[in-house]
């Protein structure tokens, strides 16, 4: 009852202070921005420190080295962060753009203007960079913030927090525009995600649990980035070089992240000629390669996949293969097991392209070029804080814009509706 | 359990017919909408046969004239819905519409590609021309659709999708395009709300308790229309005239809808100038008035406002009035009553329509003109299928573009990344 209460208290006050956000100007966002980047680097030390005391914890608790290194700030990650807050102060503001106005037979004036949307919470696990992100990606865009990070950051959160602060006092701002919910139990989300009077969206940025939890709870709405199952399919008319070095990128370059590929799909004619070469490279580049029955004909070094194989996000070096008679398979495995988040196809031929461009739902569908460029700085969107993998108001890298809403202004001199 | 697979099948149908909607050119679509109005219009005994059947049982159930008259179906309405249909049909497609393409540094071609959202289920009660309307929006956005009405129109309901799929069979499409959920329940509402795997957005049309139902139980996303307690803020700058004039058509013109106003606010400065007449004359048009303690004292004719009348969407010829000291506790009576749909101001000075404008949360603002206006037609927008109260996706009236998304298309000559 208490946690309830201290959490509507939270929401409440977020909502105050997000009237006061909305109004501040473009010049005054920038300047608090850089004001908070120039804090976070004053207090590298102290940051250092907290985050200290969670990588002990960390290591008491025996959690695994690729969860410690999430949890690290050093030097050169917070230099990093900050020099994303400096990005994101000098972009463009979003808030009290004109998308549109029109003159009305009648004479009334229709503006559509966007506006922020209002409070945001951010539901995170590990990673404590995403408090200063997001904080800085939502400001940007006029809103109040909640967070609400895994508990075993919470150090470094709370020290974060305490450095972005210090700039809202410092220009005499509500302290309320960033807040933070301590309690790291499970509670505490499921009572944030049910303050649809006070919270106008959550976005949870965490595993598939996390996102499975908050969608069967929540009464705010939910921006989500989901999980990354994506596919390359190598048509017959592929450049076959062109493919070879797609697929490896889109594999290799960086296997933990969501727009990697996790199956490739080869069309029958083409499978005999560039499969033994491509498997033989990737093996070599560490990626253990697990086959339908015809690719393990061609290359029977490798594991076969099972059921499981064509649905798992490895994550990780490792790669399902299926060679598919056409690209109406193609098409169909995409839509069976695809997470609608990056789809590709390497073909030379325009009408396939077409027919994969225009058949394949995902946020982003990519041809004769890799997955990995699903991201919000490789599209010349900025700074995103995630890829919506659904398809309500946010799709793809979801940037600064996603984090507004409209309005409708409507000037009139009089006029009745008759 | 037999009902739950039944409604798993129709949505998982339906899916599969949302590729082929997505598919359809524009001028398909614009034939089987034509076809659809003709069907309608050579049916219109057969509808109205259908509708005394639900007339009779409504009738029987004691229900009252205003529900009758919602639920009727006669040769003038009928008439209304096919002309509705006829201007969908003529409507620019949304689908395939490039937002913007831009050419990247790496040489790669990023272009934002409207695309229909997949599966649309409308959840709505007792009216039945819902049906064509909807079943009419969503097909032109390239959508499949699933219906679900009220058990008071299953008959009118269902002879109007057995029209509708006439159409979908004379140009050989799949019936799946458009299905209706015949179990009236709420048990089925329940169900549809779960089924994120095949459905891409529920929207409930309806009042307060079916849409907080769908809200608590849905995994669905949801865009809804809620209630509408607007206001209407009569400043101390207002031309008295424009005032007056404003308030009786925001009030009188059409009280049953949601853009109506609930509650009028009125400076302390003109309150004693403007009310006494304003009221008169509301009064005689049959409004009952219901106000503050200083309005009271102004016309002691009128009934004492409680504050639940500061809450309540009345729907009918009663205004609560409010006199306030000055345009900050108008904008923190609209914060704390409002229900961010329409919100007006009569002000000649600019700096406070400016702060109006900007300060207070809703779908649309009204500066110097009528709430009434906020509707897809009056706005240029053509046909909606609903006013969205909340902030992600759709604001305000919801058209043709508001049931689309987007995705990106990205091509490239072989870059990977570095």
């Amino acid at each position: 009852m208490e946690v309830l209460n201290l959490i509507i208290e939270m929401a409440k006050k977020a909502k105050e202070a997000s009237y006061t956000t909305a109004k501040l100007s473009a010049s005054t966002k920038k300047d608090l921005l850089l004001d908070m980047a120039l804090n976070l680097e004053k207090n590298i030390e102290y940051l250092q420190e907290e985050n200290k005391k969670d990588l002990a914890l960390a290591k008491e608790e025996d959690l695994s080295p690729a969860f410690m290194d999430r949890l690290l700030l050093n030097e050169d990650n917070i230099k990093n962060m900050v020099q994303g807050v400096r990005e994101v102060a000098q972009w463009p503001d979003p808030v009290g753009e004109y998308i549109w106005t029109k003159r009305r037979p009648n004479g009334l004036l229709i503006s559509k203007v966007r506006t922020p949307l209002g409070v945001i919470a951010v539901i995170y696990e590990s990673r404590p960079n995403v408090t200063v992100d997001a904080a800085s990606l939502c400001l940007k865009s006029g809103n109040a913030i909640i967070l609400r990070g895994g508990k075993e950051a919470i150090n470094s959160n709370k020290a974060m927090v305490k450095v972005l602060k210090k700039s809202l006092m410092d220009f005499n701002l509500p302290l309320e525009i960033i807040s933070m919910v301590e309690i790291t139990d499970h509670q505490a989300v499921t009572i944030l995600s049910k303050l649809d009077q006070y919270l106008d969206v959550i976005i949870p940025r965490g595993g598939e649990n996390l996102i499975q939890a908050i969608k069967k709870e929540a009464t705010v709405p939910v921006v989500f980035h989901g999980k990354g199952n994506c596919h390359l399919y190598l048509d017959e008319e592929a450049n076959l070089e062109m493919a070879s070095k797609v697929t490896i990128n889109a594999k290799v370059q960086r296997p933990g992240v969501c727009n990697a590929i996790e199956t490739l799909l080869v069309h029958k004619d083409i499978a005999g000629k560039i499969l033994p070469g491509l498997i033989k490279n990737l093996q070599e580049l560490g990626v253990e390669i697990r086959g339908c029955p015809i690719t393990k004909e061609i290359a029977n070094s490798i594991k076969e996949a099972k059921e499981e194989d064509w649905q798992e996000e490895y994550l990780s070096l490792i790669l399902a293969v299926k060679v598919v008679k056409d690209i109406d398979e193609a098409i169909s495995h995409i839509r069976k097991y695809g997470s609608l988040h990056s789809e590709g196809i390497i073909t030379n031929s325009i009408s396939k392209a077409y027919r994969f461009a225009q058949e394949v739902d995902a946020s982003a569908v990519f041809i004769n070029t890799s997955t990995r460029f699903n991201d919000g700085s490789k599209f010349g969107l900025g700074a995103e804080i995630g890829i919506s993998t659904q398809k309500l108001h946010a799709r793809g890298p979801m940037g600064i814009e996603e984090l507004t809403s409209f309005k409708y202004l409507v000037l009139g001199d009089g006029q009745i509706r008759e």
